[in-house]
């Protein structure tokens, strides 16, 4: 007889917690692929989780946050932290040299068993990564990560959403005209607890420090986050310059965020976010199962023919069912 | 006795085509609310729609999208078109200045009443866009537009996935080293029908149209699209030179689409892929409906508390259904 998902998923957990990287990595391809997989897995490391601080990076493609990542892990195992990264990847499988070459630096790390790192695919799962990265990162704690970073570009709208969700969050802008206003036309000013302006050994740095603090000044005068102002720390990853500094502005917006109990009323508002975004993931699954058969294929005849409405088929449908 | 919303729609319809600019605008309002208010819109206008070719414009920010398409405008309104755009707009409620400075130059067209502007907002409606624009190039179809330009801006997954659904898609990079891979690593490379090489009077032209030549040989290697090579055009969209090549070059790829019939199949294509998104959202209004009252607090307060993972959660709501 056939073991059910959540005695499989109990099986990984135990394994992951005594160490066997392999059994991680199945439990994040469970939740990848969503619906009964992820939901049996979730069952299991849902009550292990949140004992971890999880950290989110974003910026626009280029700003350096992969390099980023990389040095604040050699700060972070300097302080007798168990790390994961969550690499959340946009990009197509036809990559450029960039990414390659990312994923290679990270292999610095590879033989650390301190530390584990994720690529996690976001292509063709339309919504499927808002709903997949909370659990993914909840697996990550569960088998005793404390410190979770979770990379992402900043760039459209979903991937903003996902950027905001971490218990605190940085946002990675480069010296230079332009990229400050970029962040803040792209919504992450509004997300951003810390700012690190990476690549500070280039022209600008000054200039890029004046535009965000002139764009806080907005934000403050609009009556959010009035009780706290994010840093701004210089960073050059590719010598790990202010990177300490960038740790410590983090866990200062930790701690400040844990004092106020803003953390607390993140963590419930992420929940509350994430059974929604669960509920209607559950019915998209039902959405794909209306998808097929002789009732949709007649309705599908009719749009085509162009004598249904797309709306009036749909509802046929869900009548229908 | 208040009107059905189908009576309505098919008033406004009448209007629009009667060149009543705030019934069209009211249409596309009507769209952007989801629901039942786009239903009623699509019940009337899909069956009046068809006749007008899509023409989708994405690139990354700042790549001069917004002047070409105003240089567009131009060129075709020389040869007789009636042109509508949409402006998909990602950015935060506080924008930074080039989109504002974008919107005004459109305002070049302003009085011209075979040009239709309008700039659709994405914020805060997760999947809410990838419906509503289908639909809201269905109206200015139906009111008499046969020409529409779609602008997008190509980052992000719903971004992308927006930006190639269109007849022909024109992707915009500009000259320098990184701009052509930037698009590649976004998926861009595979929804271009035709490249623009805007800003063509900086530097570097030449090295990003070998760069996206390399890329298309390798595409072509890949058996995908093997019989239509896109074309690269270089353009100053803020003088408008290279602005006619471009459409013409636009043009030569509807052609030929339309020739080998591949046209036909990507307008199927999409309109089977709007039926499974209009499903889902429809789904999506009850997973709404699904998040309130005594059965949705009581859930969500197990959630909170840890003793119920948010999966098991959604599956009792959708039960209790």
């Amino acid at each position: 007889m056939p073991r059910s998902r959540s005695t499989d998923a109990a099986r990984l957990l135990a394994e992951g917690r005594a160490g066997d990287r392999a059994a991680i990595a199945r439990l994040l391809s469970l939740v990848e692929q969503g619906g009964d997989a992820a939901a049996g897995v979730d069952a299991v490391v849902f009550p292990e989780s949140g004992a971890a601080t999880t950290i989110g990076l974003t910026g626009s493609p280029g700003a350096g946050k992969s390099t980023l990542v990389s040095a604040l892990l050699a700060a972070l195992r300097v302080r007798d932290h168990r790390v994961a990264v969550l690499a959340i990847d946009p990009s197509s499988p036809f990559s450029g040299g960039a990414i390659l070459g990312d994923r290679v630096r990270m292999s610095d790390h590879a033989l650390d068993e301190g530390v584990f790192i994720r690529s996690m695919a976001t292509r063709g799962h339309l919504g499927g990564l808002a709903v997949a990265t909370p659990q993914a990162a909840r697996v990550l704690d569960a088998v005793g990560y404390d410190r979770i970073l979770v990379e992402t570009v900043g760039v459209g709208q979903v991937e903003v959403e996902v950027a905001g969700e971490a218990d605190v969050t940085v946002v990675v802008v480069n010296p230079g005209w332009g990229d400050a206003v970029q962040a803040n036309k792209a919504g992450l000013m509004e997300v951003a607890d810390v700012f690190a302006v990476n690549k500070a050994d280039r022209p600008g740095v000054s200039e890029t420090r004046r535009d965000l603090e002139q764009m806080l000044e907005l934000s403050a005068s609009d009556g959010t986050d009035a009780d706290w102002r994010p840093p701004i720390v210089s960073t050059v990853a590719t010598t790990a310059d202010g990177v300490v500094e960038l740790w410590d502005a983090i866990e200062g917006a930790v701690a400040h965020l844990r004092g106020t109990g803003a953390l607390d009323e993140r963590r419930r508002d992420r929940l509350g976010a994430e059974l929604q975004r669960v509920v209607t993931a559950r019915l998209a699954e039902r959405a794909g199962a209306l998808s097929t058969g002789p009732t949709y294929e007649e309705a599908l005849g009719e749009v085509l023919g162009r004598r249904l409405a797309p709306w009036r088929a749909a509802d046929r449908l869900l009548d229908a069912d």
